[in-house]
């Protein structure tokens, strides 16, 4: 291979073997583009974070060779980690009109303070970015002005899918841009990236307008008050029950902040058609009678403090549940959040509700395509090269196996990670090394200062708790003068358990004792043998592993 | 109300309201029988908790009233709190075959020290407990040897379905006792109290020998070595993996300390028929060509130190997986262990297995009936009352509108919970007072000991933290003599975060000193100070909460 010649780099920073902080890097000679830059909630055991981040070091390294961040849409997943991103790197950013509004309400929601130059597409559409052509495409998807990518370079075109199903009855009639994905396909495309979210499903997602359906059924039979809780960016299930609102005579009622907020960007922006007077303020639905009252909330994930689970809970300051009441949980729950929806229901039968969720009905589609729209966009496309982006491992192995059903020969089909760099060249593919990636853990203002060694700690006090023996010494003599003392947390209720911190107690005495008459005395392995003989005290008395402390006072 | 009227009351100590730990008391005047002693899996928020009990006060307190625990089946959520309880009470316990194998076993690894009388039922059989002729008749379930349980009363006829589904072809050639069901219904009986589970699920719940086919379907085309992981207990469909492993020429290996334990106990009471030869020691599976070999193993759920995700992980110490391997995860992940087994499946993939799981084909039917199936115990059985068990808040409501369905009416329904007395007289039913219920938390070797306190502090040490601030004070003069020092775990990473530490011993030393002029000297006032104006500082400059722990030592 010849030093000269030209290289086109695809290297996902985020978004491959997990869901979520979708993040790629398309990098041609010296110029950057990134398509994303999404956080993902924490898994389970980062105890306390509250969100976790792409690492972009190599974004930072070559910070003068990016010329921008293309969206695709508007989803936290998506657009999450921009606040962290445009603090290091304040490049151009480039998405359609939605998705910029949620985009600026998301920078002045992180009071993020420098300006940012902002354009807004409005697709179809090409524009120059650097010296690459980039054209933005529509797809459907579970938030409205969604875009594929496609990046034309000399190598050839790039085309990444975003997150996309094909919605042939969307509910605001714009279907995704079949036209250009056959032109692209008949033209070549070099290599299709490709949402693999739902690749483990077969056939075909359910329109949107499904939803609809069912959300007129349910309000042409409820008697009282009727509730929906759905994610905020819903825009388009939003304006459906909008819509079965104004048919059936109800009113409307807004809460939750951000719904409130997407609504409100939605409605200036001109995504939801609302008659006049269909929207009603939250403190005036106890003036309506309970067959004209509709509320629309957040709290479809049984968040703990969205307003649904207050709701639920009897802890809303405004909206209380009562019998005659219909609760319409129109979402699925996000794996992980099934324990806390199945709870939240729970509550709002208790609370005499009746209570229509995903389980038992249809009030729910998803917005990633199944195995026939995948297969579907493969054949458009037609790509030589093949790389499934957007899912966990399993999901991109079944989107491949997919592809080889197409037709793409297996060598052309690339599984790659975060960091991997896919490299072509006039002739060739091939997954060539590795940049630095991984997951930047966010806990209140600190970004990646919770580490492996924070986040086990934590755990450690998470199971058992923290035992903490403070003992006082005499610095000339190395007689204790004050205790041992110790202070237990998390470990046992401690008014039932006097007894055992005595016996602890004599345990560091001795142990204290035995330091000295061997003439232990360095601190470290004082400390030590504190921990380890109480340690093992407590373990034969409790079977708990206790975070052990021993500090040394010296006066 | 005579005083002296006859009384029969249900009194539900466990699996109302929850999946998990089902218990349920019936008294008829001064006679108490127990169905089923089990335990629940800890809630997520029940931080470092092993597992969790019925708090059996009641029993405890009318000790001498009780005459009997029957058991219906041995799975945990029936038999996992008996070593507690019959430490506690230790009664006759009552049961068929493979369920006294069971508890035997579990006893014994507990240390259960006491002799215990157990009965081994037979069904269909009737046995005099106390005053009370009891009758045991078979059901279907994911277990063998599972039961229902019919209590004759002066006052009419108790029937508890324990767990069930009607499988009209099951593994073992034992329907469920559909004529005793009719009989029961023909005589006449007061209150059914029925399995909830499935309550949401439509239809029928299918046969366990549709696994049974999937499985010699995988086998029919599997290469390699075919690893399949189910349910301990699941005896049926380890049956059909044996059955396939013969009918296609495979030895099988078992592995997994409960799969082994529980392969074991179905053998020697004759619950598994394996022919000669079938099973091999794993040591010996590398001694057989690849297409020879079967494994059956733990860790259906991905529990982080079961067989299988140790396997996923290359842990395990004698399996390795290899690309080629067929891996089959023939169990359905119970709620909560979605992402476990999600993690697992993506591991399983990366060593190069294939692996095929629920969501992508039927390797797992329920153990619980659904809608026609509930619908036809209730027709069957005709109760005049009817009280729905085993089920969360939702589960129960859905079996009640079944109920209702089927022409009980809705003042004979009783949706019950934990703790609640439904008091039977010749005339009437009603939900009459209540009974101490509730969670009893087992850790390590504390039962009950670890309460709200205890799990309110793991919460806020799991979330952000401990700062432990140590001062010595010389009692006379309340000079500072020694101190503040400041050590933190769980909060930021220490080396990293020196200057805040400095800046936080300063906010202390200010903090005493005010105390000082102000003339504050009480302990507990100082303590506060520290920790307020810490606390305040450290929310500002990171947006956490650490836990905050001053101690004083006096010299």
């Amino acid at each position: 291979m010849s030093k000269n010649e030209q290289k086109l780099l695809i290297i996902p920073l985020g978004g491959l073997g997990e869901i979520g902080k979708n993040m790629t890097v398309i990098q041609y000679e010296r110029e950057i583009l990134v398509i994303d830059a999404g956080l993902m909630f924490p898994e389970e055991e980062m105890l306390g974070v509250d969100m976790v981040i792409p690492d972009i070091s190599y974004l930072v390294e070559n910070k003068d060779m990016v010329k921008g961040i293309l969206i695709t849409h508007g989803h936290e997943d998506h657009i999450g980690a921009l606040p962290y991103v445009l603090q290091q790197i304040n490049v151009p950013i480039y998405g359609t009109k939605l998705t910029m509004g949620l985009v600026e309400g998301k920078l002045k929601e992180a009071k993020f303070k420098k300006s940012v130059n902002m354009n807004v597409i409005n697709p179809p559409a090409s524009v120059k970015i650097g010296s690459l052509n980039v054209e933005f495409f529509r797809v459907n998807h579970s938030i409205p002005d969604s875009v594929g990518i496609a990046i034309h370079t000399p190598l050839g075109t790039v085309c990444h899918t975003g997150d996309f199903k094909f919605d042939q009855t969307p509910v605001d009639g714009k279907i995704a841009d079949l036209h250009k994905l056959a032109e692209l396909g008949s033209k070549g495309v070099l290599v299709l990236l490709s949402d693999s979210t739902n690749a483990e499903r077969q056939g075909y997602t359910m329109s949107e307008k499904v939803v609809g359906g069912t959300i007129e059924e349910i309000f042409s039979k409820a008697k009282g008050r009727i509730i929906v809780a759905t994610f905020a960016t819903n825009i388009h299930r939003i304006q459906q029950v909008f819509d079965a609102a104004f048919k059936f005579g109800r009113k409307v009622a807004v809460v939750g902040r951000s719904m409130v907020n997407t609504v409100n960007i939605a409605l200036n922006l001109g995504y939801l058609s609302i008659p006049k007077n269909l929207m009603v303020e939250l403190d005036d639905i106890n003036k309506l009678s309970k067959e004209k009252v509709v509320i629309i909330t957040t709290g479809s994930q049984g968040e703990p403090m969205s307003a649904l689970t207050r709701m639920a809970m009897s802890e809303h300051k405004k909206v209380e549940i009562i019998p005659g009441d219909t609760v319409l949980i129109a979402a699925t729950p996000i794996p992980g959040n099934e324990k806390l929806v199945a709870r939240t229901i729970d509550h709002l039968f208790k609370q005499g509700a009746e209570v229509i969720y995903e389980a038992i009905s249809g009030v729910h589609v998803s917005g990633h395509a199944s195995q026939e729209e995948l297969k579907l966009m493969l054949n458009l496309v037609k790509p030589r090269y093949f790389v499934p982006v957007h899912g966990e491992y399993r999901h991109l192995i079944h989107h491949a196996n997919l592809a080889k059903e197409v037709g793409i020969p297996e060598k052309n089909i690339f599984i790659a990670e975060n960091g991997r760099i896919i490299e072509f060249t006039k002739d060739s593919a091939r997954l060539a090394g590795k940049v630095t990636a991984g997951k930047v853990m966010v806990d209140g203002l600190g970004v990646g200062d919770v580490g492996n060694i924070v986040l086990r700690d934590r755990k450690q006090l998470a199971q058992d708790g923290i035992l903490i023996v403070v003992v006082t010494i005499d610095k000339e003599t190395t007689e204790v003068v004050a205790g041992p003392d110790i202070i237990s947390r998390g470990f046992v209720y401690v008014r039932e358990s006097e007894e055992l911190m005595e016996q602890s107690k004599e345990i560091v005495r001795q142990a204290l004792k035995k330091c000295q008459e061997e003439k232990v005395t360095e601190w470290s392995m004082i400390k030590s043998q504190v921990r380890d003989t109480l340690g093992k005290f407590l373990f034969e008395q409790t079977h708990r592993r206790p975070m052990i402390l021993p500090i040394i006072m010296e006066v």
